[in-house]
């Protein structure tokens, strides 16, 4: 028996099948270029005799639709004929589930309209998560289907955290709020930490730190999400590979009114051309670090403004919090750049967090423990793993429901 | 001798008149509705016999040179015919000095056209301090004038805190970047706060809120500003009476498609029709804590986002700072509410900020102390002056090039 994840985005389809015993992956996979002549499929799969095997194939794909059949095709000739694994379950990433999703929610028509009704929250990510759910459902009618929501470990949120000062009404009718996103991989890493530390999360206060080309800080609180960095959409927040984050609200006015370009385009700009890139020209940490080495004063500035982002929410969630047990970096570049990791903490030692530079350096996968021997604050380095969480959530949803049913 | 602050605002004027021996207050009022029939004059001063004397008038001023001459008019009947004082110089105000003004300016031809050039930075401000600099150099020709500038006290942050993740041309060719504001207020509490701690500036690191219908906080190190929360304008930050403050970047372009709304019109909204009004209806805090006493609950969450977000800062800019030796609280709502103080203070004390109820509860004007006794941080209300901090560095400036020309 297998679970199956689902993540799709706009012209991608990420995917990845799970033993249903232990969660261990089976295989996985992306799909990109979806709707040009040359999509291209990656399929990954342990073989029977425990290594990992590879098939790369590029074909048309037009839609979704195309591409999961394709990922099926490729999936059952790896398997070379054996007959196919039972599927437990499908859980599908959603990245807007507003406030009607605090869970995840078993898919059945009246969620589908639901998740389609959100739309305009995520013009740009929830259509798409529609038309993977809607092909699955008809490719495996008979499989039950689970929606994870992004945002929905942040429901936990208080009002004065997810307010914005803005005319009620924007709220009240059009949902204007700070939603918060991330939420499978700050869950994973606060349990993962949990479990790691020996404690219970109920027991525990945490700063997530997903530092990826997205990123977000969340403040955690027994359990419980109390406030993250990205708002009403991706946007806010921390420095970004390409998209701003914190900004002043009367720029968009101002650059409207000196450059003359219509706001459509300001909006491309903040989230494509800003971040990392706008202020050195690449979005590549590991590219960063390297030609800030080399002396290129934008790249260093672009490493100086990112980690001094970082720190600030890290105090502002310190304040939040009132006590930190720990905080935690995740994500392409939190996992891998000792760099950040260090200028992030650097001169905190105030509030208890200090990092021992030697142990920084020498992380080797798994889960670390980087705090100096006079910090109180644990720092850890935990690899974040959304598609697992994804498929956690999407068995415990299903044994629920079973269980309710009983 | 007397030295004379001038704070011209678009449709109004305040102004102050100050010996310049002690720099103690002579007179002083406000012009408001400037370019209606019924503009009003309210012009106070001390008579001889040491008390405050006042007069108000209302007359149709179509501009700000009507409004200045006006304003002198009075003054000079206020005396009843005795000789005018000799007036040593005269100090304006000016909102945004961009990256040309770091210091006080005495103003010449070519510092007059420097300011008018950054109108584009400040298009409600600048236009109408250059009217008032332009009439008063009429008015007064032979008395050297000095500008002033809202954003200089914070030219020393450090490139890390005043870029923004955009595109770089954005700073270079247009000037994008976080420039701060309330510079003079800021200044003036900090000095304060080390004269009554008896520590010099070098020495001490601060967190300055300055809470009025305008709102901010500065990470000041060491007599330096190296961060703050307004931005490229005053749009930024905290929330105000009726600015929204911190806002993802994302919502304009949302709220323009859900509404149909105009861009134009949205900046206005963020501007004034956001913030505490925005929230509950109201931007008066004494009458938004009578109405959340009263349980009215958007008043409650008024006032619980307001602190909310004075309190991350503050966590923000102590990570900034690595140590903090005082917060300080100014501007209307600091100087006078007991509730927002205690609740921008709330679960703090891991950071060594902790508050007496009782000493918080008393203050009855002057500088007051009002930590725990455990607080390691103090943290002082202090009356903010920002007039008798303009016409300080007035008198320092002229010092400063009269030295220069010896």
């Amino acid at each position: 028996m297998r679970v199956i994840v689902v993540n799709s985005g706009s012209s991608s389809i990420k995917y990845e099948a799970f033993e249903l015993e232990g969660l261990s992956a089976a295989a996985k996979g992306l799909l990109e270029r979806i709707g040009t002549q040359d999509s291209r499929l990656k399929h990954r799969w342990l073989s029977p005799s425990g290594g990992w095997e590879e098939i790369v194939e590029t074909r048309p794909v037009a839609d979704h639709r195309e591409g999961l059949s394709f990922i099926l095709e490729v999936s059952s000739r790896a398997r070379s004929g054996s007959a196919p694994p039972e599927i437990f379950a499908v859980g599908h990433r959603v990245v807007h589930g507003g406030e009607k999703f605090r869970e995840p929610a078993i898919i059945d028509d009246a969620a589908l309209g639901t998740i389609e009704e959100l739309i305009p929250l995520a013009p740009l990510h929830n259509p798409a998560n529609v038309a993977g759910i809607k092909v699955m459902r008809e490719l495996l009618p008979h499989v039950p289907q689970v929606a994870i929501f992004d945002t929905a470990f942040h429901q936990t949120m208080p009002p004065r955290a997810f307010h914005y000062a803005l005319p009620y009404d924007f709220y009240q009718s059009y949902g204007v709020r700070r939603y918060g996103f991330h939420g499978s991989s700050h869950c994973y890493v606060a349990k993962e930490a949990a479990r790691h530390l020996g404690v219970r999360q109920e027991h525990l206060n945490l700063i997530t730190l997903h530092l990826g080309n997205g990123a977000s800080a969340t403040a955690i609180e027994k359990g419980k999400s109390v406030d993250t960095s990205m708002g009403m959409t991706p946007l806010e927040g921390l420095v970004m590979g390409t998209r701003c984050g914190d900004l002043d609200p009367a720029v968009h006015f101002y650059v409207q009114k000196r450059t003359g370009r219509p706001f459509q385009e300001i909006e491309g700009i903040l989230n494509k051309e800003s971040g990392l890139k706008g202020i050195c020209g690449v979005n590549d940490m590991r590219e960063i670090e390297s030609r800030a080495d080399g002396g290129n004063a934008r790249a260093e500035l672009a490493v100086d403004m990112f980690c001094y982002r970082v720190r600030k929410y890290i105090g502002a969630y310190f304040a939040v919090l009132g006590s930190v047990d720990a905080v935690i970096f995740t994500g392409g570049i939190g996992e891998n750049s000792a760099v950040v990791r260090a200028r992030s903490c650097e001169g905190l030692s105030a509030l208890g967090i200090a990092l021992d530079e030697q142990r920084n350096k020498v992380i080797a996968g798994g889960i670390a423990e980087i705090q100096a021997e006079e910090g109180r604050v644990k720092i850890l380095v935990i690899p974040t793993d959304e598609e697992r969480e994804i498929a956690q959530q999407t068995v415990d949803t299903i044994e629920r429901v079973k269980g309710r049913d009983r």
